[in-house]
């Protein structure tokens, strides 16, 4: 076998055999395949697709280019995924909540870069979380508390490192095959047997469009079939931010208000949506219906916060943030962004509020940058929501005023105000299970 | 300008701007853009295309990549090429008869690789022959006998020299943009103005159907036509040799005997065929009918083999070869191999010739392989001819024994004898100018 046959087969149209897929994933992971070669593949797979089969192979085969996690934490192991989006904070709440309900969640979770932010970066900000766990203290944790979340091991799927890194300097990044096997291997690596996936749709989401967006969700159930995995995609809509927080600290005060029952609205609703699908993956509940309830029932009661300062104390961070949101870092300067004229907030340009957040501080221009954990915005209004002269628009946490300044005219360049009643967002757009493709 | 957004656009299918191409060509040249990303451009340009404007523009670019030569020779500086064929030493002919008749040919050739052989390699195995002259001794050869022949410059057209390596490592050297582009880059840096094209088709050439040799042939007279150069295609068949001579020392031979009037055939006739095409591209002739009886009285009157003399005199070769070609190299080993069975010669496999040739000594496996100048077989019978048992199907001309029984065995395989009577082989298919495709 040579790569330059796999190339051939490819730019032709054909269907890669396993041991194709094999052959090329074990090169890019050790190193053996000059990236010039695997870039035309790339541009070939690209240009010329994956069919289910060889998507499910391609994933498969880069989760073994590397270590294989076989995680004994003494129930099915759940992740979930998000494609990216701004203000959500889904994950600090739905890993303690399902953790409550008897899921082992086990979350490797990425750091922001551009306009959305990441989950280790949201936990950093709480005094003394650590996030670059050793691999049996992260399965330990999750065994003793049920939950855990930490960075992204550098280890796993080499092959994924190797082809993501290419894609995003050859053009080859808007491939669904190569997304979707991209997201998954890294999963798979990990252990997880159960994964809920929320792709974001809309301007500025990886997939712009719904159509797109539900391709992708159902390339991913299929791999899940071919792979014996569970996997569950939630198709949701990123028009505004999910929640009304924006920022590292202020996104973790967002979650620790929702388990503590002082606030709801889309953040908690999304929470509990892919939460529940959480559980069904797991088979921890039977049915949608069943774990929606467990997970209110686990939510009203307060174990879910209980089970949030379990993970951080086990994390080696302050859980007394839960009971005191002030304890977290805070912004020197905080001020209200006023209404200028009356009406109804029409269209909100989601990466530009994300980008805003990005310039104040709370996420990275370049890998590698510091970000200050302290600053961003709460978003006072949502779409559909009226407005007077006066009202608060939103409220700034700055480092400095002229950075305040700077995030206001972003911010209100970011949003459009109509004269007439407009309407909310949709949140949810579809369900896609091994089952089929159900729109909400 | 970046390298991302170019492969993006032709990934889209676009179409590429001048200024775009400029900046990969150039790119490509000095070595500023990485591989992988020219590798992923490569494969873009191979699935999606490349119009006519784009594929001229990627032409005089990669020209423009390194030097350009103006030559001053007294008159239109005029080139042949040939994709490449066995047994193919029309350029010894034409290009002595071409300047002969008031053409200055400006010639660079190749090395032979695989099956075919190269024009300079045939000439080395002239005593004395310098085929790797400094430029301005090249120009001033052409100037003072009207031709010359020599190898190909490495400095002139470095983009090309970056993309073809790159092309025979990724998949994409069947693309007929980048295949038409990379031929006439280099010619056009050389200083050509007016150029003739054999394209060969059948099985073992590079364009394998008639229809993708008129592709070719005609996608390099566009590019003509774009970029101010007279340009000529002829599209020829390989089904076998073209001269009866394979070998380098005795395809000189075959090129002396054409020009000496002592044999004739097929080789005669391509050679004549291109020689005036060039005549009437450089201007030298006005029409194709003149342009035969300049080139045929050049022939009958000795001044061809006149000038192959001058010109290889001042190579610092032997001009005395062409009086006696029995001066030229000559193998020890010569047998003949006959016929077993009566019949027709019905098919002939070139490229298993060529390579039976090459396997005796007489072509490269790898680059920069040495290579024997006197060995090589003689083809005494042609596509169509009746053989009796015992006839003699060809001469061999071996350095040993046992490389003479294993060339027999490679050609006997070669050859297929059919019961009944067969048809010659078609010589000339169509004639590609800027005015259309004549099929002849």
């Amino acid at each position: 076998m040579d790569i330059l046959s796999i190339i051939e087969a490819k730019k032709l149209g054909k269907a890669l055999s396993r041991e194709q897929i094999r052959f090329f994933a074990r090169g890019a992971g050790d190193g053996s395949i000059p990236d010039y070669q695997l870039a035309a593949l790339l541009m070939a797979i690209r240009l010329n697709g994956m069919d289910a089969r060889e998507t499910a192979d391609l994933t498969m085969e880069m989760a073994e280019s590397g270590n294989m996690l076989y995680p004994d934490v003494g129930g099915v192991p759940v992740d979930k995924h998000s494609t990216g989006g701004v203000g959500d904070t889904t994950t600090l709440i739905l890993a303690p909540l399902v953790a409550a309900c008897g899921g082992k969640v086990l979350k490797m979770s990425g750091r922001g870069l551009g306009h959305t932010g990441g989950t280790v970066d949201k936990m950093e900000s709480i005094p003394g979380m650590r996030v670059e766990l050793p691999e049996d203290e992260f399965m330990d944790i999750v065994r003793r508390t049920g939950c855990a979340v930490v960075g992204q091991s550098a280890h796993l799927a080499p092959a994924d490192k190797t082809l993501y890194a290419l894609r995003d300097v050859t053009g080859t990044v808007d491939s669904i095959p190569l997304i979707a096997s991209s997201i998954l291997s890294k999963k798979f690596a990990a252990g997880a047997r159960a994964i809920v996936l929320d792709v974001k749709c809309g301007s500025g989401a990886l997939m712009p469009t719904l159509d797109s967006a539900v391709n992708l969700a159902r390339t991913m159930v299929e791999i899940g079939a071919h792979a014996g995995r569970q996997i569950i995609a939630v198709v949701s809509g990123m028009d505004e931010p999910l929640g009304s927080h924006v920022g590292n600290a202020l996104e973790v005060k967002e979650a620790v208000d929702v388990l503590s029952l002082r606030t709801g609205g889309p953040l908690k609703d999304v929470a509990l949506f892919l939460g529940a699908q959480m559980l069904v993956a797991a088979g921890v509940q039977p049915d949608e219906k069943a774990a929606f309830a467990a997970l209110e029932e686990a939510l009203q009661s307060g174990r879910g916060l209980q089970k949030l300062k379990e993970m951080i104390a086990a994390q080696g961070g302050d859980p007394s943030v839960c009971d005191d949101v002030a304890l977290l870092p805070q912004a020197p300067v905080i001020r209200s962004v006023p209404a200028l004229e009356a009406g109804w907030l029409e269209k909100v340009d989601g990466v530009a509020l994300g980008l805003a957040a990005q310039q104040m501080g709370a996420g990275r221009i370049r890998k590698g940058d510091e970000i200050d954990p302290a600053v961003g915005f709460v978003m006072n209004i949502r779409m559909g929501d009226p407005v007077q002269p006066g009202d608060s628009i939103c409220t700034l946490y700055a480092r400095t005023p002229e950075s305040a300044d700077a995030a206001e005219q972003r911010i209100r360049a970011a949003l459009t105000f109509s004269r007439e009643k407009t309407a909310p967002a949709r949140l949810l757009h579809a369900l896609v299970t091994p089952q089929g493709v159900t729109y909400l």
